[in-house]
């Protein structure tokens, strides 16, 4: 265990980095696509205490432009966790009693191995030579560290949007090391409008002559301007039509009028414009390319000759998931038919829609029902598998 | 009256290419902005026949990246006009009754003036020098058209998307000239999410170093990447996310599997590619930065104290607005609220929310229950006009 060594220059050098494991030669990581990485680093940070029955695991798993600093200042941008509304003392994911582990993705730019670090066997770095990841991969990543920690079985791996992929198939894929799972806001497939999405994302990034094939690190530049029409494009899709509306409407920037210029004239601009710039600074575009195409890959039925039941039959873990009215990405029915595939499993599941206008993005905000129904939940687990 | 001058190859060179007026000096188009062009052009089509009493006029206007070709082929493309399944002999704006004329828009690329064309003021190509437009203005210009064709009063202003824009402002600025007007998929102002998509496309085609500040007719190049990107991105706000799913759903390219490559996998991929790549060889890239603009500025309230209905408040014009069930750019509501305002203003409205899955793309697609309703209201109006 050492220091993660991040990409990026950090703002807030004090913060607490985090822990990263390096995986030797011996312990290579073998990826759905056939390939195989080795050595490879897996960055985490951990919160709470584990206990001496080792029972109070949590895995939180992160979202696509997430990381590791759930609950605590990121080194990079200095700025609040991800999720410290959600994670810390006397908070609904309780770290006086859990003990949180969340880690960086592998193809992530946050100190796990992605694209933007060095490959081992040629000592340049790997750009598009990264093998290209699937959700799968993440998680036997995740699998992996869990070992490494020594931690047998978690109480429950949390996440939201590309998070609850994550925690699903951990459910599917370890389904005895899984005590509960919380998808929120999430789906068992990328439905063709989000591989849409995505792939106006990615046209941005390859379109933008900084990219370089991929190769942009090397000559010092990146493809900051395709990358920030990708996060703008992607940004529109965490939002909720009633929400733009209510936040910006039609308000101008500037009182006097419309200015008959092409400068942001509306609010609704600036916003997406400021969404997009400080995406840049610290987000590595191919590492955007990498974890968009897990994203897309991801069809857990398609994995059980596609019937989803199947991939929960025989499951123990307990599963409660949450989706918001409003989410337009990852719609109530998608969660839902979740819920329904493991009913149909005779699995144990609970299923809440909580009422929002504030779309995909309602799971990282101020959402009162989510926390108590993450809280009661959680608590539910720990009492029965007597966690104190 | 002349052949209008195209900028991009004719691929069917012997097809009709509309006609042109060039306005001269003396007749300047003054604009929204307090700017003038002059002197001008706008370019046209007509179909059928005007009789005798100049009272079987239709006006049809055109979207966001159509054209005055509604009913015959494209020259620049070969393909057949935007809207042959709605007009034509025994169509349901049948040319054999009804004389149909569409213009180019203001600020467009198929012969009106737009950035693509020559300054007479300079000699140089406008580029970002030409004005700023509005509705209001490509409104004002097709007036001048009308005028100069010798038509006092149109017996329908119909259009879709933006055409509808551009039906319901000649209908409040020309109340007296507009006999019926037929508004579908559309609405009384841009919302903060239409904005926010528009300028994510702005942005991508700014971002593309062949962009070169609006500048690149000198240089013999177009940003056709970033229009690629701006079209790519637009498009998937056309259709409706089951469209997509029963479409294409996750139907890959190669039936042999996913090809861990950053090449389309999903045939949805595939499909906006195609509509990316084949945008770009008939479309302006500023043409698509004016026009969303426009589009972006429409707000008909604004221009009346805020209030809606006072736009219709004593306008003779009778309404029929169509919307589509699925259509999430411009949704039902926002049709409705059209609707309920020509109420307020004690107008003379018919309402059809038509079901249907295509999304917006639905009032360019066969929709039974569109022609029949155009068909029906056309009808009614041609009679009590007493056209024959």
């Amino acid at each position: 265990m050492s220091d993660p060594v991040f990409l990026r220059p950090l703002t807030a050098p004090d913060a607490d980095k985090g822990q990263a494991v390096v995986f030797g030669p011996d312990r290579a990581l073998l990826l759905d696509s056939g390939r195989s990485l080795a050595p490879w680093t897996i960055a985490y940070k951990t919160y709470g205490t584990l206990n001496a029955a080792r029972s109070n695991a949590v895995l939180i798993c992160h979202a696509l432009t997430g990381d590791q600093f759930v609950a605590s200042s990121h080194p990079v941008t200095g700025k609040p966790g991800w999720w410290e509304i959600m994670v810390g003392p006397g908070k609904p994911i309780d770290t006086n009693r859990l003990f949180v582990i969340s880690s960086n993705v592998i193809g992530g730019c946050m100190g796990s191995s992605g694209p933007a670090e060095t490959d081992p066997a040629t000592g340049e770095t790997y750009g598009l030579s990264f093998p290209l990841i699937t959700i799968r991969d993440m998680v036997r990543a995740q699998a992996m560290l869990i070992d490494h920690l020594g931690i047998d079985k978690l109480l429950s791996v949390i996440g939201g949007s590309m998070g609850g992929m994550q925690a699903l198939q951990w459910a599917v894929s370890y389904p005895e090391r899984v005590v509960s799972a919380m998808p929120i806001a999430c789906a068992a497939r990328h439905s063709a409008q989000n591989i849409a999405f995505h792939e106006v994302g990615r046209q941005a990034i390859m379109a933008d002559p900084d990219w370089y094939g991929g190769s942009y690190y090397s000559r010092g530049t990146q493809p900051s301007k395709g990358l920030a029409v990708a996060r703008m494009a992607a940004h529109i899709t965490y939002l909720s039509e009633p929400a733009l509306q209510r936040k910006f409407g039609r308000t101008l920037q500037n009182k006097g009028g419309i200015s008959f210029l092409f400068a942001p004239d509306f609010q609704v601009e600036s916003y997406l414009h400021h969404q997009g710039m400080s995406f840049v600074d610290r987000f590595d575009a191919n590492s955007y390319l990498y974890i968009t195409r897990a994203m897309d890959y991801f069809d857990l039925a398609a994995d059980h000759g596609g019937i989803l039941a199947e991939a929960f039959r025989g499951a123990k873990t307990r599963f409660c998931i949450i989706s918001f009215s409003s989410d337009w990405l990852f719609p109530t029915a998608e969660n839902k038919r979740v819920a329904h595939a493991i009913n149909a499993a005779a699995g144990n599941v609970s299923f809440v829609d909580i009422k929002s206008d504030r779309g995909h993005d309602a799971f990282l905000l101020d959402e009162p029902e989510m926390f108590a129904t993450v809280r009661g939940f959680l608590n539910s687990v720990a009492v029965s598998e007597g966690v104190a």
